[in-house]
Parts: structure tokens; sequence; C-alpha cells
């Protein structure tokens, strides 16, 4: 088994963590350090793209992870060393032992829904929790129209809309309004952030539907996962829709109630 | 093509109607008339059990609907002769368009998901748009467990808990804070009554998934598609899933959104 | 100082605790012994309506306070043996160290808004947390007219309607998405129950406004304070304002924010 | 009478109908034009502040409204020549219908509570709407703490805090789910944007109340009624209460129910 490891490099924990880890697994297995990682521990690493991993444990909060799982498709195993870790399994106190089930092949791999998004005819990354369409300028909402397979099914005037999968319905959308989706619903939720609408709900669509939003005015902005951002323009035409590959997070317990209630999502 | 006919037979209009078609139809195709809705028009008729149609024609509001599709599977084709018809598909003035559209095949039916109910190891009626279970006495919460697939998910004082597919989702559902399911969502949405907990959201859980409710203390009431009601005591237990059979549409446009925009729907 | 005590009588360790309040208060204050409290200790006690006592202790939980305010004007001190306790002041064991505070003169008094009811002609009970009109078939909404100093604010489908003070805001009416009003905004809230109408929000009026309900259809129930119900049909007309006499509470911190941060109310 | 006169300058009806309304006044009453307007309109022009009128008809939308009660203390009749009204009175249909009430003296004054805002020591525009405290960074949130005559009342992260006079509650409060505040309760509304927080709800607090708000880190910025922006900082503390003078609206039918039924409103 060939494992990545990618840290959280401007979090000491994280890089302190992530050094253990590797002198853990060295001894196991085959192991590849990310680019940046590796110059922090002092070990020449490889882009995540590049490392052909069967694995990948990503030590550092959700913003680690979600980052790691726009750059590979391999399964990653989450070690909580930040503020948020709604997608991490263990702390760094329990790593070893994670690690050890790993090797001997003891644990589930937990399939999320991805969401694809275009922009245009360009395909930007896939995101793992929401795609954000906001406007760009604050308290100066937008005009959106929102399409479901072609036929608009909703027009609205908004700060913004939130396009969620199942694992971002407890994230983002769950502040607009979201219902919670159990993760093995086969759908994405559409809510819309400060609707000036009263009758405005969020939907919960197939996730094979092809969702388009276009929006009267730019500048407005796109928000992949909270990590990166796009300008969305006048005659821009984003669109959404499941991907088909999933995000796969590694569980030793992934059923997603008993999580919830213990406060590891919510 | 054996087509069956029925009416809310305590409304004029759509006993009148009921007639109409039954004289339209008996030209080209084999007529069956439900045991009420014949007595009101003259003629004798069969419980709709046993009327073995290929079709059924109601003609009322979504009460009649509703009734219809608990006594049998056939496809239904809706006329709207009451104050509420979200379910029916034209009006007693469309109708003969409609009925010629049926008998040169020219319509495409609606699969919706159906809510499969057992009281104890008692199966009770199906469902189209939901199933609730509400407190006996006005304005003394209950206290509810809601287990997805033998986990609990939820624990929750409330007046009660609604069980709707995505019809029902922009039914009573919707009253309570429930998000529009596109009716392709393979899905149900389970929507507490007036939560005594500021967290308390709608969980939107696989058809396929088993939901169970037990309530702290008795007497509460079962209540299917608003139909029917049934007594539910301290020790018993509510389940849910989505049925094998579901119920059927005759459309003519069946476009979810359309609909919804059109206020055919909300 | 004349105190009056009363209990929940079905609850032992109200029993007990109550008890417990009259010998410690007898050495230092004139004591009046409610009737059915007097019974359960071997005292000869007074209804609450006939005891004139400048201060009432009631022992047990929000139900025995409610009443308590149903029956007499006089300030309340609740000691809380009851499962719910958001309107009491102390536990048990600190009931002596809150009497003595209460001796020395060394508490605050805190008034809160009371809802006069009337329905038709008839003056029904003062309520300290809300009034309810709710249907009294369980599943089957009724048409509700809100009139605000004979203007319609509101007409709506649903299954009730709750009238609520500052004090109700947190409690039955919360669980409709009433807004947390601070108990010296001099108003109350109409929140509706399940209302069949996406544009249904709450609405916070003058307290000094005349709020009149009707109903559609009957029969309704109107409940107040969850401790009492009467009747409601199609003709009646339910008025609510403000009562002149505020309820009393003792409190040593009557800070609402810091009760409500504390858990104490939420 | 001095009338003063003030329009949408880029907005063309608006110029043409300031134009007629300044025609029909200077045979009657004394004429002050705004600046701006005058350029226009071919007339000398006095600024808002200092043109000392007793009523100024403004001809636009909210926003020349809101801009016109931000410089000035007069009661304002507002003539709609906008896309976004609810603060006029009537069309320029109408408008000289409406002089001639208001030249007779046969009209109402309708006083709107504003807030005062702090931005630490400086005082800022008294907002008619609202006052918005929202990221800079979208689609990252902040930590706010909101305490009330300083008690902590929340603590929350989110995108933003709306504080709303009952006049905003109907606008961007009501977009995130605030009540709607009848105009006569002495009140603002507390509504938190998309927060990350189940237990969130609007908090109503008397109009005297001293609300206080900070956030964790910056920036952040605060938006004046939808016309103004100030940036916020990590240790900034920006406060709101009730100003002490009122907006003031010139109306024929001032009563609030009856314009929100007839849609002037919501």
């Amino acid at each position: 088994m060939r494992v990545g490891v990618v840290a959280k490099v401007d979090k000491k924990e994280a890089v302190v963590a992530a050094k253990k880890v590797v002198d853990f697994l060295r001894k196991k297995a085959e192991v590849a350090v990310e680019e940046q990682t590796g110059k922090k521990i002092g070990i020449k690493g490889k882009s995540l793209k590049k490392m052909k991993a069967d694995i990948i444990v990503a030590v550092g909060g959700d913003g680690t992870i979600l980052r790691t799982l726009q750059a590979c498709d391999a399964p990653v195993f989450g070690i909580n060393a930040g503020a948020v870790g709604f997608l991490t399994e263990v702390t760094p106190d329990n790593a070893a032992a994670g690690l050890n089930r790993i090797l001997r092949n003891d644990y589930a791999v937990d399939k999320r829904t991805k969401i694809k998004v275009m922009l245009n005819r360009e395909r930007l990354y896939d995101c793992v929790n929401e795609v954000v369409i906001h406007t760009a300028h604050i308290a100066k909402m937008r005009h959106f129209k929102i399409f479901i397979d072609n036929v608009k099914a909703e027009e609205i005037r908004a700060d913004g809309i939130i396009v969620a999968t199942p694992t971002g319905s407890t994230c983002y959308a769950m502040s607009v309004g979201s219902p919670i989706l159990d993760p093995r619903v086969d759908a994405l939720v559409i809510a819309p952030i400060a609707p000036f609408k009263l009758s405005a709900r969020p939907i919960v669509v197939p996730a094979k539907s092809r969702i388009t939003i276009t929006c009267s005015r730019g500048p407005s902005l796109l928000v992949l996962d909270g990590q990166c951002e796009r300008k969305v323009e006048k005659d821009d035409v984003v669109s959404f829709t499941a991907s088909k590959t999933p995000a796969r997070f590694i569980r030793f317990d992934h059923n997603f109630y008993r999580r919830i209630r213990e406060g590891l999502i919510l």
C-alpha cells in the first residue's frame, strides 16, 4: 500500500503530527509526502496530483481535507489538527491506532457525492460541501434564476444561492435553513441566502439533474468549498450536477446519525 | 381499456361531472363505476378494490384522489371538482379533451413514492402525501424518538412528527418548514411539528430506509393522508418505509417545476 | 409580611419541600397555606384567592406557577420541584437562603406582561405565557382571520394560532418560529402553528393593541397557558390585549439574557 | 409652508416628475430645490441640509427616500419613480392630488423609529431600515458577540448581523427570518445572517436598550440603510440604540396592515 501524507503547513501541531505519521508508516508501508509538507519535515515530496497514493492521510482541519479532495481522488483519512474538523476521523492521539486499523484493512470507505461545477464551458473543481454564488457587493442583492433540467424552478432576489451535497447540508447550507440530508440520499440541495421572497424554500433535487443558475447583474462571486473564488459576471452561466467520482473518506464508524448525535457533525 | 369512475359523492358538481365522464366514455371504452358513485348516477357499481380498472378517473378534490389511491393501485386521472386540487390534472371543462388524450394513449404516467406504514405488526394504508403522529391532547407535546435503520437520529419534544413523500413535501410538511423535494428524489422527509428544541431540522432520508418512531406517552393519533386516524399508545411502535408500489398519476405535462410555478402545487 | 404557600400536591418532593418552607417561615412571618396543600401537610388552608398573601411561595414546576398566577395577583417565588421550571427561581436546596433574602427585602420584582383573553363577551383567565387557538380536529387545519385594532392583518389556513407574551416567546411560541422578545418590550407576538401559507411570519404587535381572531369552522380549542381549555365554535370571536395587571416574579438576578444563556429559560 | 424637492437625478422619470412638482408647487408655496436636482431642471438649488424645508417631496425609489432622511429631519412625502417604493406614498400620476392634500393640511405624519449608530466614538448616520455588519470576505463567517445593555445576549458565528427598526423588519431583516414588527412597537430586532448555530433566533429588544456588537476578526463591513459602507476591524465596537428623532413620513392612509395586505410593503 502506498500512503500519501499532507499537512496544514502553517499549523505547527499539524506538521508535528504529520511527521509522527510519516515515521510510523515508514516501517510498514510505502510513504509519499506532499511537497510543502515535505519541506516542513525535511523530506523530499511530490504534489498531491502526482503522488499516486492508495490512501491519503490529511492532517489539519476541514480546509485541509477539502483542498486534498480537490487535488486527488484517493480515499482520505483525516486527522484533526484544526479548529473545525467535521470531516476528520481521529485526533492526533488516536492517529496511530487508526493507522494500524487501516494497515490491517479494518475500515470502511464512506463515499460522498461531490458537485461538478461548470462556469460557462470551463470545468472548475468538484466540491465536497457546497458551491455558493454570492453578490460581490455586500448587502446589494442579486436577481437569480434557477433552472432544473432546463425548466425554470425559481426566480429570486437574494444575497446568494448555495448548492450543497448531503455532506454540505450540515455546513453552510444549514445556516440558511437547509434540511439535513442523509448522505445516502442521491440528491443535492439548493438553498437561497437571505431571499427577498417570503415563499422561498430550499429545494432538494436529484443528484443527476442539471442545475443552472444565472444572475441578473454582476459581479457575483462563486465560492467553491470555501476554498477558492471565481468572479461571475452578468452573462455567465453556472451549472452543477453530481460528479461521477465521489469523495471517499476512511471511517471506523460511519453511521451518519451517530456522528451527528455525538456532535461530530453539528 | 377498462376505465373506472369514482366521484366525491357529497359534492353535486363532482357527481354531475362524473356522470358526463361515464356518458362520454361508454361509447369508447369499458366503464366501471364505483359503488357509491353509481348510486348517485343510477348505475350499478362495484367497489374500487374489485373493479379491476386499467385507469381510474377520480372526480373531486385531493381527498377523493387520496382515498382512491388507498383502495387501488391503478393510475389515476384526477378531475378537479373540489376546493383543493393539487393532485388533479384537469378541470371538468377540460375533462373530455383529457379523456380523448387518454383513449389515444397520449399521456404520461407520473410515478410517485408512497409510504408503507406499520403500526406494530399491522400494515395500514400506504400514504401518498404524509403520515402524521400527533399528540391526541392539543397543546400537550409528546416526547418522540426517531430511529433511522435502527440508529437513533433524533429525540425531541414536539406536537407531532410528519413523515412525507416528495409529493407531500409541498403539503402539510411544507407548513412546518419542509424543503421542496423534487418527486424524482428517492427519499422521504421527516419534519417535526412545533418542536420544543431549537436545533430541530427536517431530515431527508433514503426512501428505502426504515424510519421508526416511538412516543413517550399516549395517546397520540396517527393520521394517514389526512383521511383516516388510528390511536397510538405509549408502547406502540410506528414504522415507515417507501412502498413497493408507487402511486401513478396520469399527466399531460408532468414537469414538477412548471406545475409549482403555475401555482398548481403551491 | 404574610406569605402564602402552595405546592404541586401530586408530587411528593413538592409537598415535602412545601412543608419545610412552612416550618421555616412560621417563626419569621405570618403564613397561609393553600387548601389542597394544607390537606397534604396537615394544616388547615385557604383558597389562593382568599389568602390575601403579600407573597406566594409556589413549590412545583411551571404548571404550578401558572395556575397560581391565574388565581391571584401577588408576587410569586417559585421553588422548582417539577420537570420544567423556567419560571421558578431556586431549587429546594436553595429555598431557605432564598426565603431569608425575601424576609430581609433583598430581592427584585420582575414584572411580566399578561394577556387578557375574551371569548365573545366573557373574560377568561389572564395568561402569563400564551393562548393557543388550535383546530380541535387534529391534522384538519382551520381558516383563521386575524385583526389588529379592527384591521385585518392576516388571513391564513393553519393548525392554530399562538398569541404569546414576551415570557411565552421562549416557550410554545418558540417552537413555531417566534423570535425571542426581551420581557421589557411592551408587545405581544402572534405566531401561526403549521401555516399553509409560505408567506406567513410571526407578527409583533403593541401590547395595548386589540387582537381579534375568528375561525372559519369549528370546533377549535382555546388553550390558556397550557392549563385549561375552552371550545371555540364558528361564530365565536376571541380577542386579546395586554392585561392591566402584570405577573410578578420574585427574582434575585432577573437579567433576562443571563438567564437565557445559563439555560434557565431555553 | 416651505417645501423642498429632491429627485433621483440619474433617473429620467424622476427628474421629469420632480419638475412637474416644482411647477405645481411654485404658485402655492415657497419651494426649495435640492442642488443636484436643481442642476437637472435648471433651477438654482441648495443642499438638503441647508434648505430648511417644512416638508420634503422626494421623487424616486426607497434609496432616494433613505438618503433624504439621512440628510435632514423634515417629514418626507415620497413619490415613487423607482423600482422599489415601499417607503413612497403615491405614484407620479397621483402626485398633484397628494400635494393638494398636503397644502390643505389633510394628511397624517407616520413617525418611524430610526437607529442611532456609533462606530467606536463616532456617530454615523441614523438608519430608517437597518444596519448590517457583514463579513467583508464573502463566505468566510465572522464570530460576533452581541451585548444588550452590557450583558452578553448572544455569541454566534455568522455571515453578519442585522439590526433593524420596525420599518426595516419587512426589508432585509425579513429575508433572514425576522418577524414583522408593527411600527408602533417601540423596539429593534436583531437578526443574524446565515448563523452557524442551530439555536440562533431573532431577538426583539426595547428601542431604548443599548446594543453593542463586536466582531472577532476583521475586516467586516457596516452597511447603513444599504446606502453607505464603513469598514469595521477586529477591535472596533459598534453600538446601536433608537435615535431621539424619528423619521417622519407623510401619509394619507398609514395603517400598517392595510399597506402590507395591499402589497405596498411586502
